[in-house]
């Protein structure tokens, strides 16, 4: 047994490059959403692990047999769920570096040339997004980036680090003090970090957005939720705004609500883990406006920014804030550059010790495609996305929920049209749901019936396999949303995705007035 | 620009699939610790990105101009530091796969065949350990397996599902009372993922191992402590055993510390990290008899078993604790699988929400290279540190200083050598460090001498770069570790590791004495 034989190395290494090749030359002919029983899989193999080596190409067999067919095509031109996690071959080729290298650079001399160009890079993208000079290395004030996983431990390391900055001043004894601020349009992973770093649940504010102000936070309602728990005795710890939240990529006013926060003491997390990237455009940059009021601010560069799954940008402007909560110095890892503070330990900046050598996929990326290329690459799709709403607002029987900024529509089919006499006062309705409403639907219920509607149509959209796109609901509504980024989209497909939006819903609403 | 143009993802695949195979054919060649002053990078890039596409081939030409000489070769046949971080083929093609799929694998959902091969790769692989069968999800009483990224974060997620279990009985407010176990061989993690956890600081034990028990922890000690507290009005909560400790290799008695911990209620966690992989040879399984009795396990595939950086298994026998605390279920993320509870959404295993197609890496290794081959490459291993163990114990300059159990050697240039008076009456050291011990010596300076001439050694081996080892400090002794378990080392490599500290010792030795 031979783990690194160099021939088998190259041979199973082009098959495997071939494969790929293949698997993106097809990858637009796949159902995106795979249509699947839960637990098809244990039927197919074995119950144990082998006892003897399989050849290489049995395992990809299996993998065309039984892996491809079942999982979600997130490559696919015709991916518009959830967020993009956009693939480049820069990116994979950086990754292949990484994983092939397989260092662990859990502080400076276990792997110098990891740390250093990770921050580098981060420096390189920092500059690019036009942070503010104090989130930046090169600045020599304290502040720096970081490359964790996800956005997930982003807001965990950072909310742990303004804990215990604020438990430092306050006695630990007043953790349960603590309040942490978001609003109702806040990624889920603030509530998890929340809850992982011990903020008591009731200590949670998700403070309520409207469709008014395009669910964005209003600083005035921050500023009573501060307000009212200062009353009560607590003390505001942490807040995070969103550029771009997971519902429909609404952007909370930043400036606004760093001056709120930073008067109360409070550590502000600007997440903008989707649309990040396009603050490389000028046109998108005063979206951030006022993030020097931030203490730190993410976006994950494998959404829309071509970096493979994971990669998720950190930066802070106090790292120290960071590696006083996070750093662990046991003897075992202990050396004369570390101790020289010359150095950056990055295991002091995240959860985890042991790390990958994550920037050289976000190194091959900025190089391989350059900053104006990359810049247009995001406009591409965000031209894109105004085609796709462009055409829904032609349509009169749909209607757009939201302003678009960036490359995600959110849209519905219009209640106008689903609440009218002619659609629902039937009696025959296979379901018969809805017979009982006629011409006097009250006001939930025409709202049932205006998301059931769209729920259908979403479902029908999506087990045509055709397309998928998924789905939000605020303040009631079900949405349908529409993410523009895979890097295989064009125009045709976008088109595409709108023609079977409508025959879809052609089909249903005709179906529906019949009844 | 076209990210994902398929004539030059052969091409550049191709050409990364040479670039990789012709680094693992010289890694022997390169200095294995580089030798490098911090900030060395920054002078040889731009300062920032370019606006312009570079060729593919001018970023693989800086990659062996100014990253291949700067970082730690894990991979070198001549690296023993730390503990490996052993690569292979499979694990390789496992994880090209993943990054080409790039599907983010949160729900089941969002990408069946993810969550499916996760959970089958899971139960293969606590198969293969003899993990009780409450572990497994084939039993279908709550167990199950997940991948993480590294330790850290399994014992982050294990620590936080016993925190709120806890907190639930004896309320909240009690968070402070909370104590956490260790003992102080255990890994850094424990302590971090305490704080992160918000345990406090003065509830986190540190329990006392001796040399005379190889730095295994004593379950009296556990009780002690454990009784101590209670006393005290505080709530024992979570326990960390080891199964090859960091520093060396040592082995936590899992049975009676489980019964100790489980009379108190408390959550045992199985931290296996390098050691683990080891188990699935009937000969060392022995080493977790009684794990029935602790609440989950885990181990670091990445560490020595193939498995690339990175990848942590980690077994449960009550999933419900861990996705109690760590489940989310956000609007956008409800779909009728999960709701239908047929589903596993490994996104409330774990920290992150977004995470990638992780069992492909593992599900390759185990097949490519099948179960009966992998148990004779870890024995190949361990037979090579007993090799290199049979050789230190025939030069009686040096001591071996623990029992070995798996690949781990921990060794120093025994203190009687050091210490005897031909080697530190001497007047003229050129340091002047020892002139004043004479015939004299007394008890800690004897030992800090002791520490000091094996510091020296391991600098000097380091610094040849001809082989990498680090160090740890027990019992105020500071040993050397030899971890054999990179993937190219045979039995050449060890031979000429012993030859190089042999000679390094004889120089630095020679001088001492001459002083």
């Amino acid at each position: 047994m031979k783990p690194l034989d160099l021939d088998e190395f190259k041979r199973q290494g082009y098959m495997m490059i071939d494969f790929l090749v293949d698997y993106h030359r097809n990858v637009a002919n796949y159902p995106v959403l795979s249509q699947v029983q839960p637990g098809y899989l244990r039927k197919l193999l074995p119950s144990s692990t082998p006892s003897n080596p399989e050849p290489f190409g049995n395992i990809l067999r299996d993998v065309k047999q039984h892996i491809v067919p079942r999982i979600t095509h997130c490559q696919s031109p015709n991916y518009f769920a959830y967020f993009p996690s956009s693939s480049s071959i820069a990116g994979l080729m950086g990754e292949m570096l990484s994983t092939g290298f397989s260092v662990v650079g859990f502080n400076w001399i276990s792997s110098p040339a990891a740390t250093e160009l990770e921050s580098i890079v981060m420096d390189w993208l920092g500059q690019a997004l036009k942070l503010p000079e104090s989130f930046l290395f090169s600045s020599n004030v304290g502040g720096g980036g970081v490359m964790l996983g996800t956005t997930c431990e982003a807001i965990l390391c950072t909310l742990v680090a303004a804990r215990d900055k604020k438990l430092c001043h306050i006695g630990k004894e007043n953790l349960k003090k603590l309040v942490v601020y978001g609003s109702d349009q806040t990624h889920c992973a603030l509530q998890k970090a929340a809850s992982v770093a011990g903020i008591h649940q009731e200590n949670f504010r998700v403070i309520k957005t409207k469709k008014s102000t395009s669910f964005a936070l209003s600083p005035d309602s921050l500023l009573a939720a501060i307000l009212h728990d200062i009353e009560n005795g607590l003390v505001p710890c942490f807040f995070c705004a969103t550029v771009g939240t997971t519902t429909t990529a609404a952007v909370d006013p930043i400036g606004p609500l760093c001056d709120v926060a930073k008067y109360y003491g409070i550590w502000v997390h600007v997440d903008a883990a989707y649309a990040g990237g396009a603050l490389i455009c000028p046109e998108f940059r005063h979206f951030i406006d006022g993030v020097e009021g931030a203490n730190s601010f993410s976006f994950n560069a494998h959404k829309w920014f071509l970096a493979n799954v994971t990669c998720c940008c950190l930066w802070v402007k106090d790292s120290s804030c960071l590696t006083n909560s996070l750093s662990t110095n046991p003897q075992y890892l202990r050396n004369k550059a570390s101790e020289s503070n010359q150095v950056i330990d990055y295991k002091d900046w995240q959860i985890a010790l042991s790390r990958k050598f994550q920037s050289l996929k976000l190194w091959f990326v900025l190089r391989t495609y350059g900053l104006d290329n990359l810049k247009n690459f995001l406009r591409n799709h965000v031209k894109m996305a105004k085609t796709f709403e462009d055409l829904v607002k032609k349509d009169k029987r749909f209607e757009i929920f939201v302003p678009r900024y960036f490359s995600l529509v959110c849209f519905r089919v219009s209640p106008l049209v689903i609440t009218k006499k002619s659609f629902c006062n039937g009696t025959n309705d296979e379901e018969g749901h809805y017979n009982e409403f006629g011409g006097k639907i009250i006001n939930d219920d025409k709202k049932r019936l205006v998301n059931e509607v769209n729920r259908k149509l979403l479902d029908s959209i999506n087990g045509s396999g055709k397309a998928y796109m998924t789905h939000g609901i605020v303040e009631g509504a079900f949405v349908i949303r529409c993410a523009i980024g895979a890097t295989l989209t064009e125009e045709q497909h976008v088109i595409m995705a709108w023609n079977i939006v409508k025959e879809h819903a052609t089909s249903i609403l005709s179906k529906r007035s019949k009844a």
